[in-house]
C-alpha cells in the first residue's frame, strides 16, 4: 500500500481533531518546502520570528493540539524548544558573531501552566562575551501571563 | 480543496525526504490513534519507554529528519523534550506519588553534537522528597557517546 | 598557650594585609554580638540589606581580602552566597509567607570578573506560587558593571 | 585603641561560642600564612582536598559555627562555595589544561538540610571539551546522606 492510499484510509476514519492535526502537519511540510532553511520542528510548531533590535527578539508559537502534554497543557519540552530556538537565534546574530552559535546549557523555569492561544517568547542578550553569549528569555501567553523563564549560554562557532 | 486533494497535490511534487517526513507524520498519527494517552509530540518523536525499576527509566528517540536543527544535528529543544518527558515520566511514578508530577525547572547541558541513529535517555531519581522529586538524566547515542545531561525538579500534584 | 597569647604572637609577626584581615574578622564578631540574628558568614561578608518593596530587595557586599579567590578576584562561591542570601531573604518575606523559605535550587551565571569596591545584588520576585517562590537576581559593582546573574527556587516552610 | 587592645576587650567579654569562632578565625589566618596560595575563604572553611585521579576529586569541609545559616543548618552559599571550589579545582587540573579555569555557571540543587559533622564533596569531570570543562559534584555528610548536588561549566583560560 503506498503512502497516498495509506493516507486516504487514515482520513476516511479520522476524527475532527485528527483532521486538524493532519492539516497542521501538511501545512508545516509546505512551509518547510517554501523555506528550506526552516527546520521541520520550527515549521511544525509554526514559529514566527521578529528581530526587534540586535539585542532583542520575539518568537511566537500558536497553540495547537500538537503542543499538548498528557495533562492538556503545553508540553514543557516544546516551551523549551521555543526558548532554545529564540535564544539561540538571537545569540547567532549578536554583533561580531559570524558563524552562529550552539547551545552550551539551557535552564528553564516553568512558572505557570502553558495555557493560551499563543505563546510569545522574548529573548534578550545579557552578556556578549568573546566566545560565549549569555541570554535570557521569558514566555508569556497572549494575555501577558508569564508561563516560563529561561537562561542560556551559547558558544560562538569559530570563523 | 479538501485535505485529501491537498495531500495528493503535495505528494505528487514531493522529494524523497518529504515523502519520508510524511510517512513519519502519518505513522505518528496512527500511533496516537491506537494509544490515546500518547501525546502528538511523543508519537511524532517516536518515544519508547522502559521502566527498569522504580528509580530508573530509559526512553529512546530514533533519529529522523524531523529532529534536525539548522546545522543538521538534533535540535536541542527536542533533546530537552526527550529529557523532560523521561524525567517527568519517572517522577510521576515514584513510590508514594499518586497524581503525577509537573516540571518546576529543567537544566540541560549540551555536551556533544546530537549525532547518531538513536538517542537513549536514562533517567534516575536523585531525591524523592515530600513534595518535590529531584531527577537527573543522561542522553547517549547508540554508540554510548554522551550527548546531553540534565537535572530537573518536579512537583507532586496534590491528591 | 591561651587564645590571647596566641593572638599576640600572631599579630607581632603579621603583615599589613594580615592585620587588615584580622580587623575584619574582629569587626564581624562584634557585629554578630550586637545582632544575634546575624549569621557569622553574613557578618564576615558585611552584608547590608535594603528592602525596596515587597518584591524587590538590595543587598550589598563590600570588597575585602576575605573575598579573593586564587586569581585575585571575588570567589564565585561568595558571589553565590550573596545571591543565595539576597534571594532567600526576599523569598522569606513575600506576601503570605509566614515561616520563611529554604533554597530548592540556585543557578548562578558568572558574567564578568568580580572586580570592584563593592557588589550590589538586586533581588526580584518572578513568581510567588502557593508553595514555591521563583526569584531572580543580578550582581553589579559600584560602577554598574554586571558581574553575575542568578535564578533560584525557594520552598515556603509550612506554618 | 590598637587591634591587640581591641581584641583583649572582646575576649574578656566573650561567650564560649565566640571564643571558638575566634580560634577558627585565628587558625585560618595561620593556615593562610603558611600556604599563601590558600584563599582566606578556603582557610576559614578549612577545606581539605584529595585528588583521587585526574577526573575525580574530593574536598572536605568540617562543620563549625561559621557555617550556620539563620536556621542552624549550613548556609547554602557555603555549600555552593564548597562545590564551586571543588569543581573548579578539578576543572583547573584536567589533562591539557595549562592555565586554570574560571566558572561560567554553577547550578546547585539543595536536597536535604546541611546537618552533620563534616561535608564531603565529590567532584567529577563529565566532559573535557576544547574550551569548556563540564563538571558535576555531590555533597554528602559523614553518614553518606546526600545534602546537595551540582553541575557546573568552566572555561579554560587561554595559554
Amino acid at each position: 500500500m503506498d503512502i497516498i492510499e495509506e493516507f486516504n484510509h487514515f482520513i476516511d476514519e479520522s476524527s475532527e481533531q485528527e483532521k486538524e492535526a493532519m492539516k497542521l502537519l501538511l501545512n508545516s511540510l509546505k512551509a518547510k518546502r517554501e523555506n528550506t532553511n526552516l527546520t521541520y520542528i520550527a515549521s511544525l510548531l509554526q514559529f514566527k520570528t521578529t528581530l526587534l533590535d540586535e539585542n532583542l527578539l520575539e518568537m511566537e508559537m500558536p497553540n495547537s493540539p500538537l503542543l499538548d502534554n498528557s495533562l492538556g497543557i503545553v508540553h514543557g519540552g516544546l516551551t523549551a524548544t521555543l526558548l532554545d530556538t529564540a535564544l539561540g537565534t538571537l545569540a547567532s546574530h549578536v554583533p561580531g558573531n559570524k558563524k552562529g552559535a550552539v547551545t552550551v546549557e539551557l535552564k528553564v523555569d516553568f512558572l505557570s501552566p502553558g495555557i493560551g492561544e499563543k505563546f510569545i517568547c522574548r529573548a534578550e542578550v545579557v552578556h556578549n562575551g568573546r566566545q560565549l553569549v549569555r541570554m535570557e528569555g521569558k514566555v508569556r501567553n497572549e494575555k501577558g501571563n508569564l508561563i516560563a523563564s529561561a537562561t542560556g549560554t551559547f558558544f560562538k562557532l569559530p570563523e
